[in-house]
């Protein structure tokens, strides 16, 4: 061919770097008897806490409803189960089924940004944001820094300055994106500062656009949809990967109540749909809503008890990290061993981790975390596995030294100031 | 919303009226005891004759395989399967697999086009190309007409000459793209003519892209993959939901064999990816290729007794078309029932046709057929909805007068000049 377009270039050069880090550790994985040299992928957020709840369950046959055509935006069937799954009153008309979480946020995006258009997205944010939100849309995503206070908490007054600051250079600001639950922190964020950021949205005119992609996996508290908030211009998106472990079935959902943006995203969805037969499976699994209660109640459970233990050994080796409430992983802050200044050090750390260790966790440059040191820790994979790890990886960091003492107790955030 | 992006009303302007169509008809369908008034869809080029083989078949279950996260471009299982079933030695690692033929049509336009840059596309042409290849990419679709001497049929001269015209206007030409076999009309094209297509394309500098959705619903001949033709720069697209009669898995499929587009694909696919649940499914049904050819075989020789039944009723009632040798439609000229003139006439028939017979046929329009009057016609549904759909139409002809006397005959093609 011909050079590729500008449009597939621009795609090309920003290849999620997280997508790349879990193939490479998955063609080589650790396993105590056959491969004990093997990778120990703690660095994807795949929640395998669940794999035996979903033996055994033999799914629907191929049949005329779920083969034939379909609404590309998801059958009337599916979308009722989400709609009483997610709860709220959700009208289901209100809902669009696309493939995946991914090409849920690729379509929000696209309905609101010309190429050139901004988003206003709080660090540290899931990294892969770069490539949905931007990839195809064009958009530019523009960090806003976190609460100094704790180094990665929401912050609206950062958002509100970056809104400020962009819109007085010309940029077209359309939205605010963020999780909610948080990611890579885990963090549950206060309701009252998405209420605030709620309103910074309305009072500059911009959408809000919430991956919710954790809300049925929060484990420490409760949780609020941003989609409860009255105002009509925010949009959430949720899916089947994580709450229910089902990440291959690429099911990803967006709610809007804005109907000029259901429009835009019901014809973007043409680009994406989901297999019907995929969506007869998931109606199938939503048929029962007791069964699914205690399948996310167990869900719930289960994560706890992954967080802790992993937190656990966190603590046992001294290194310092925020405690999550919600999802797959741990921020553990690793600044005390960086064997050199700036995200060069912290990239250095990250290859030496690899190489010693053959651990995988990822650097916080990957989620825009504004200072370096801290890395993202998956532990919602078998627990003897997440053990060998932090062990290697403890182990690891008490050879090298420079552990700072405090770091035996654990911390909920780092006191550094931001570099 | 503020209102939507320039790159999402650019693709609400473009609905495909296929889709619209299909759901219209569909909502309230014909059925001979419950609803005698009910609408016979003959618009939508779905193959229904192979229901009963798929029943009674049981999907693999849920396990780690076909939930977990795998290679958004295809697992290699699938795409291995897939390779051996289309056969020509295909290299598994040049094929990309995407949430449906579109998505693969799109994912080609966007690696090889900017907004602004042209595809030349042979007319007669399957109308939701204008949204599969220009409706996300912003490239310009630029039609070329058929050979004159029977009015639908590929003209490489013609492509030359839009191609010739385009370039000294000054538009970026990247590809030429047409459906072999061809759609609406059901024709395989002379590989003689393709090869000759081929040629030009490299002459010009420019890609090929060949839609072979139909490729395994030749019923009448044989049939060349332009896969098979030396050129690096051909990219076939195929998929499951016609040659299967599976439309609702969106299961399509991208052959490349550039490694800069491939990789450009790839990179798209992450935007589009297919269940790996369904691809597992895929990957079991094309396991057994003694199954597979048999099943094949049997579809092949449905789509001949459906073609041949639905060309006998439109002979019985003097209406003219085009013989097909391929999938799921037939290429009917009503241009001598037109009330008026033009493309405005066409679209008073269709919708005294929907009015008087709630029959859905699609005007020759909406695949931008160069001279009004043809209709394309599906006929792989069940024979007695085919039968009284024509049923109703050759009678609504009758009652309008105005047949040709040749009309009583099965011809080729119209004789009438272009309009």
């Amino acid at each position: 061919m011909t050079p590729p377009s500008r449009q597939a270039a621009r795609l090309l050069s920003s290849s999620p770097a997280i997508a790349e880090a879990h193939f490479r550790a998955e063609a080589y994985p650790y396993d105590a008897r056959l491969r004990p040299d093997g990778w120990l992928n703690l660095g994807t957020a795949e929640n395998r806490l669940l794999t035996d709840l979903h033996t055994g369950y033999r799914p629907p046959p191929l049949d005329d409803a779920s083969t034939r055509y379909a609404p590309l935006y998801g059958t009337r069937e599916l979308r009722e189960r989400i709609a009483a799954h997610l709860g709220d009153g959700i009208d289901p008309e209100d809902l669009v089924v696309v493939a995946g979480a991914t090409a849920a946020l690729d379509v929000v995006a696209t309905a609101l940004c010309d190429p050139g258009d901004g988003i206003v997205v709080p660090t540290p944010y899931y990294g892969a944001f770069d490539t949905d939100l931007a990839g195809r849309s064009g958009a530019v995503l523009l960090p806003a820094l976190p609460d100094p206070a704790d180094g990665h908490g929401l912050s609206p007054e950062s958002v509100c300055r970056v809104l400020y600051a962009a819109r007085r250079a010309g940029t077209a600001v359309r939205a605010i994106a963020l999780a909610s639950p948080a990611n890579p922190t885990g963090r549950v964020h206060p309701p009252a500062l998405l209420a605030e950021l709620a309103g910074l949205a309305a009072e500059y005119d911009v959408d809000l656009i919430a991956d919710e992609i954790y809300a049925g996996s929060v484990f420490d508290g409760p949780f609020v949809s941003l989609r409860t908030f009255p105002e009509a211009r925010v949009h959430t998106v949720w899916g089947f990967a994580k709450d229910f472990a089902l990440p291959g079935l690429k099911a990803g959902v967006l709610h809007t109540r804005d109907p000029e943006l259901r429009e835009a995203a019901r014809a973007l969805a043409y680009f994406a749909p989901l297999s019907t037969h995929t969506q007869a499976v998931l109606a199938d699994l939503l048929a029962d809503p007791g069964r699914v209660a205690a399948f996310l109640a167990e869900n719930r459970r289960r994560l706890a008890v992954s967080h802790d233990a992993a937190a656990g050994l966190l603590t046992a080796y001294g290194i310092p990290h925020a405690p999550a409430q919600a999802g797959c992983s741990l921020w553990a802050d690793l600044g005390a061993w960086l064997p050199g200044p700036g995200f060069e050090g912290e990239r250095e750390l990250w290859r030496e981790i690899l190489d010693r260790t053959r651990v995988s966790v990822l650097p916080g440059e990957a989620f825009h975390a504004p200072r370096p040191g801290w890395f993202r820790v998956c532990h919602t994979l078998d627990g003897a596995v997440v053990a060998e790890a932090l062990t290697r990886l403890g182990r690891f960091l008490e050879s090298k030294g420079g552990a700072r003492g405090e770091g035996r107790d654990r911390v909920a955030g780092s006191a550094r100031p931001l570099v």
